[in-house]
């Protein structure tokens, strides 16, 4: 079924829409964005009954598409999640605003004084699964960093993100910013999707999030520069000076807290030496959770564990599944990460600051962690508000992408005549 | 004349072995990188003769192949401008090192102890003209900032950028560095430069430097990212409010200073109001140093200018020529740089700050100037040490490319058994 005719020349007007609205925005003072975002979110709440109408109709096409119940849940606005949604855009909107801030300052020797100012990055599009609540944080995101938007959210929740773009609209109306600055790709047709990364005169970064599907299309055919969005198979490694209790919480936290979010533990390395004193324990608590250990020849001597694949090292479940191995030394556990890891969240579970340091050195993921869960890889655990995602690439954004990383920056040099020797 | 047979596995190979390197490299100790670029720098001067044969051998291919002067002065390398060499990679030695450096770190309530540092990006590709001393400083920066290089020089300098590699391979090896640190592609053929653009298992980020054929190629071709590096069509504005002694000092300075670099001056506009006390002034200026004024109609009627046609808006002469325009008022300037500018350096004479605030704010070129000399645009005026470019992008680096430019980050966060709620 076919609901546009022409989708390239629909594409291109959006990219020209969002580039003029781009203009605008770029100069909007912090006070109206925050008055858009607050307008925004009023209008969220006045509507819930219209949005959660929407929902059931994407709920009820979704049953028939047979979702599996995980999809589903994603899918699903409770009022209560959408007083989350409410609560985001607030959030958003009480934050410091990043355009226009100072991010250094000096002074040369010839006589100039140099600042180092952040600006918008220009048009933004986001690619994202069937989750409404990313429309609003998307959205929100955008605007507060004064970049307009184009969002493309998954074709199962096509309604609901309608019914939440009309009042991020309302929002920007209400502060007397353009419409166009947050568009909503009216078509669930994928060829849109294949358009906007190629639109490089419109688009300036794309931020893909989902899952291994889309990220492969992105790298395959992105013209466009990507925010890169890699899966999260997070690592814990359980280090022969962990501390048997630290091990303990966080490796249950890390892997049961929540098992469908990127930073879920995917995967145990346990050093030999701890075997015995530590890690024998944490196995059977994550088994006594009901959590399925799929664990290497050693580890398969605790009753109850299942026999690791090689499928399992370097998979990310998002559920209730953990994959589980003895590792030599540090070494070993840091060989196995760089060799399965994603660069995403990898931690280590020690008491040796010189093995805390060798781990952060030797490995490169957004997000090193000791002695601490790894469901904190979330840009509101930072204190960045909210975020679209976590970025596994290198360049630009990385971690947890929030408003501020979405910006760029530009140098603003202060002469007094002062000419070049 | 092919000089090598297999292209796309010469490449890989050159690819798999940068990857390498940039493994050790990214945890090499500053000291160690400070020896190799010293014992670099003594290679390059103890081999000055040596170098100059080669450079020699280019120049002759050069005068064969009837190369512009501008082209063969770019090409020529005098035992001074060996110094220069020399002196630039002392620069790159002495300046701090950016890896592993904190650009912050901050406390959550949760317990979390969070700290951003600065890594290295990995491989990086850089693509350039016949400039045999860029040889050297992208080699030294790339170095100082923990990531391998793969050079591709000009195939006019071929010569003398190979006498200059082989000195900082001996520095990587004086220093005990792996000599694939620092690779330059050993043939001439374009299809190198092509395959270099889609390596994207192996170059992290290509950062070109030359001419529209290059930059246009890369546009078109590269599925590696890259550092946009536009053409420098600077504007200069005379305003309404502009002192006439500083704006002739700058806009002579501006354009005549050095024609051939990518800040000198290419376009004049000039306020109406400012054209008979400050703008007549100044083109009689730029005139009588003999600089070929290409004038509107109204600046036509100064003696001594050119009629300017459409195609000079937007130009980049890099030569004694400027274009020159009156304009109604200050929002006609901003209009004109934005239709014709390049994002690269545009500047205002103006003494009236709420003037300049609105060109600043209005505007968005990487370096934003106000009474000073666009020639200032050079990250050694900037205090970065030496630049392997400017940036006219976006995404990750913008204005001077310099060692620090060159980084990315990560987030080490430490806790003590701390979970999330």
């Amino acid at each position: 079924m076919k609901d546009v005719d022409d989708i390239p020349a629909l594409m291109a007007d959006i990219g020209r829409r969002a580039r003029s609205a781009a203009e605008v925005l770029a100069m909007a003072a912090p006070e109206t964005k925050v008055k858009a975002l607050e307008a925004a979110a009023d209008a969220v709440w006045d509507r819930r009954e219209e949005i959660m109408a929407a929902n059931e109709a994407d709920l009820a096409h979704g049953r028939d598409k047979g979702l599996s119940d995980a999809m589903m849940d994603r899918l699903t606005l409770s009022e209560d999640r959408i007083a989350g949604v409410v609560e985001g855009l607030r959030a958003v909107a009480a934050q410091e605003d990043p355009v226009g801030s100072v991010m250094a300052e000096w002074d040369m020797d010839s006589g100039l004084h140099i600042r180092r100012v952040r600006t918008p990055l220009g048009v933004i599009g986001v690619i994202y699964e069937s989750r409404p609540n990313v429309t609003a944080d998307a959205g929100a995101l955008c605007l507060k960093s004064g970049n307009a938007v184009i969002l493309r959210g998954g074709s199962e929740s096509f309604h609901s993100s309608q019914a939440i773009h009309a009042c991020l609209v309302a929002g920007l109306e209400a502060a007397g910013l353009p419409a166009d600055a947050i568009q909503l790709v009216p078509t669930r047709e994928r060829a849109a999707v294949q358009e906007m990364l190629t639109m490089t005169n419109t688009i300036d970064v794309i931020v893909p999030r989902g899952g291994k599907g889309l990220v492969a299309l992105v790298q395959r055919e992105a013209r466009v520069p990507v925010f890169a969005h890699l899966e999260g198979i997070v690592h814990i490694y359980i280090d022969k000076e962990a501390d048997p209790q630290k091990a303990l919480d966080v490796v249950l936290n890390a892997k049961t807290r929540r098992t469908g979010i990127c930073g879920a533990a995917e995967c145990l390395l346990i050093h030999r030496d701890a075997l015995d004193t530590v890690g024998q324990g944490v196995v059977r608590a994550l088994l006594d959770r009901e959590v399925e250990v799929r664990a290497d020849e050693t580890l398969q001597a605790i009753a109850g564990t299942q026999a690791a694949t090689e499928e399992d090292w370097g998979r990310e479940y998002l559920d209730s599944v953990i994959a589980a191995r003895v590792v030599e030394d540090i070494d070993a556990a840091i060989a196995h990460i760089r060799r399965y890891g994603s660069q995403h969240t990898d931690c280590i579970i020690t008491e040796d600051d010189a093995a805390a340091a060798r781990f952060f050195a030797r490995l490169d993921s957004a997000i090193m962690m000791r002695n601490a869960s790894t469901q904190f890889a979330d840009g509101g655990e930072f204190g960045m508000g909210a975020e679209i995602g976590i970025a596994t690439g290198k360049l630009h954004a990385r971690g947890p992408v929030g408003a501020m990383q979405l910006t760029s920056f530009k140098y603003l040099v202060e002469g007094d005549g002062t000419v070049r020797r």
